[in-house]
């Protein structure tokens, strides 16, 4: 345990260090930022310029446990029902993640590894991703997203999102993630180190608590024989790899949508997202999405549902499975479309 | 002429006017839009709650014909050098040329057509566009953007654009685009009326100013048989349609940037891009890609050259013309990569 280059690392400190987080949370994200990053001497200089360079105007919260933005919903991000789209909503997942990275200082190397993680040359994956969307908010609109991160096991890192109006509270959507370490070179799997465990632990809520109860059902593979639609020779342009030469995973959530009848895209909102990850695939992958409706009646007619659901898979065209995911539809309530011009 | 609802007839209203939003700009933005809004009572109450809501932090300035707005790089807008990308670029483009519309009150259907426009079914079509970016910014840095509007001849709407670093000023890019009008129905151009002129007047420059010098080359069609890079069979996905059932214009980017070679991409960025939209098509049409470099020197060795030139055509696959257009690329410089992490 390199003690001087840590800065942190007994339990009393660390209890130090969240009182200390706790006394800069009545402050502004630019105060924050320098008390926090005062426990953090050694970050490089360009690191700290970048923190004060953020004007997402985020901020830390419960004992700076809690990292809190608003984002205004872009024109940029909108379908043609003028609302978020889901990839919109995943990409401020990922973003206000990041984000709080940054604000503590935790977030060394500039897309998301620790000081230890960076040192032992590993990088976070996405293992699970869950996500539920009660209301999807309009172009304009701002929403108050708070994210916080927990212990997810002995070796996985837990991350829960609230979105919410910004004006009235209400929530728009949850979403709860897992996190692993994977070696940026060989491309596998890692434990915790006790240095990374001591590392991140100051950080953590202090219960594994995901904001969402996971769906008790196993999503099983799916027969690929029983799939009722299917795209295939998909395949990652190069602008769709992130800077750690993974896929993003906005892109896997796009194959997975392609394969959704787009009859149903139309009257349907997604309403649930339930994602394992099982392998990642480079810029050489070509693969396959599967669709596999599991809710009663015809894929092709969905009039008489209120929700209709899904099975997935990506796999490689050699049948090696990438991912598999289960979604949960939602018929649209016209009445409840916030901006029905007529156009 | 409808003077009561239009609220603005004659010259010296005009003038008030812009006299009166001179003396706004040195209010917070929501100010601005209070005072500016008070001149068109007419808007509906949905929208006036909308302007509140626009955290962009945007602003005029000179006499209220410049709307102002910084934008910080956010991580799902970089590609894999952790600089923004040319499609991030352009979204912001369209974006803040909203805000101005939102924040002004000229803006009343939701998406870019003016009151009288939105009474003749008319929309905004984008002519030409034309962008050069100096440097890209890198991510977590903010850029401070300025747009502004005038007359582009008898029918024709100017837009610039410049994106500057925000601490330094340094010029990041530039853009003007010339937008026309068309009619949602029947998707034909069409001209200015009178009434449309009058509305889009006192929110114009005085001058008919591109910040962008024309480049003098006109881009010819190129040959199809001459062209030396292509995709075919491209189409475009439900999610790639914009609330005016228009293709969005960077998927028509993308498309062409699919048809530049790769290992150019790998060394060079994109520094110019010149746009002609000749005829738009939709979610049923299949088109290709096709690109040829002008300048000297073999397709796939760029070794010798500074800057590479590619001519670029995109049309059904019936052979009509869609869009025809030029990029140039310049070799980057890696000493002045900002961002040069070792992962």
């Amino acid at each position: 345990m390199k003690h001087d280059e840590m800065g942190i690392v007994s339990a009393p400190e660390r209890r130090l260090v969240k009182q200390l987080r706790a006394s800069n949370t009545r402050f502004s994200a630019a105060d924050s930022t320098l008390a926090v990053s005062g426990k953090n001497q050694k970050l490089t200089d360009d690191w700290e310029s970048k923190k004060l360079d953020l004007v997402a105007g985020g901020r830390l919260l419960q004992d700076g446990l809690v990292y809190r933005q608003n984002i205004s919903v872009r024109s940029f991000e909108i379908g043609g029902d003028r609302k978020m789209s889901f990839g919109a909503l995943l990409n401020h997942l990922q973003d206000t993640a990041l984000n709080q990275g940054i604000i503590t200082g935790l977030l060394v190397d500039g897309f998301g590894s620790t000081r230890e993680m960076s040192r032992n040359n590993l990088i976070w994956v996405v293992s699970t991703l869950h996500v539920v969307v009660v209301r999807y908010p309009t172009w304009t609109e701002v929403v108050e997203v708070d994210t916080w991160m927990y212990a997810s096991g002995k070796n996985g890192l837990g991350r829960d999102w609230i979105f919410r109006d910004s004006k009235t509270g209400e929530t728009l959507a949850n979403a709860t993630s897992v996190y692993v370490m994977m070696n940026r070179e060989t491309r596998k799997l890692s434990k915790f180190s006790k240095e990374m465990r001591d590392e991140l632990e100051p950080y953590f809520m202090d219960c594994e608590c995901p904001i969402i109860n996971k769906d008790g059902r196993k999503i099983l593979k799916l027969d690929v024989t029983a799939a009722d639609q299917r795209c295939t020779g998909l395949s990652p342009g190069w602008k769709d790899m992130d800077i750690n030469q993974h896929v993003s995973n906005v892109k896997y959530i796009d194959w997975i949508l392609e394969s959704v009848p787009h009859s149903l895209m139309e009257r349907y909102d997604l309403n649930v997202m339930t994602l394992e990850y099982k392998k990642e695939c480079d810029m050489d992958s070509v693969l396959q999405s599967l669709s596999k409706r599991v809710s009663e009646g015809n894929t092709d007619s969905f009039s008489a549902s209120e929700v209709v659901e899904f099975d997935h898979l990506l796999r490689l065209e050699n049948g090696r499975e990438i991912l598999r995911g289960r979604t949960v539809w939602k018929l649209r309530d016209t009445n409840n479309c916030v901006n029905s011009y007529v156009y």
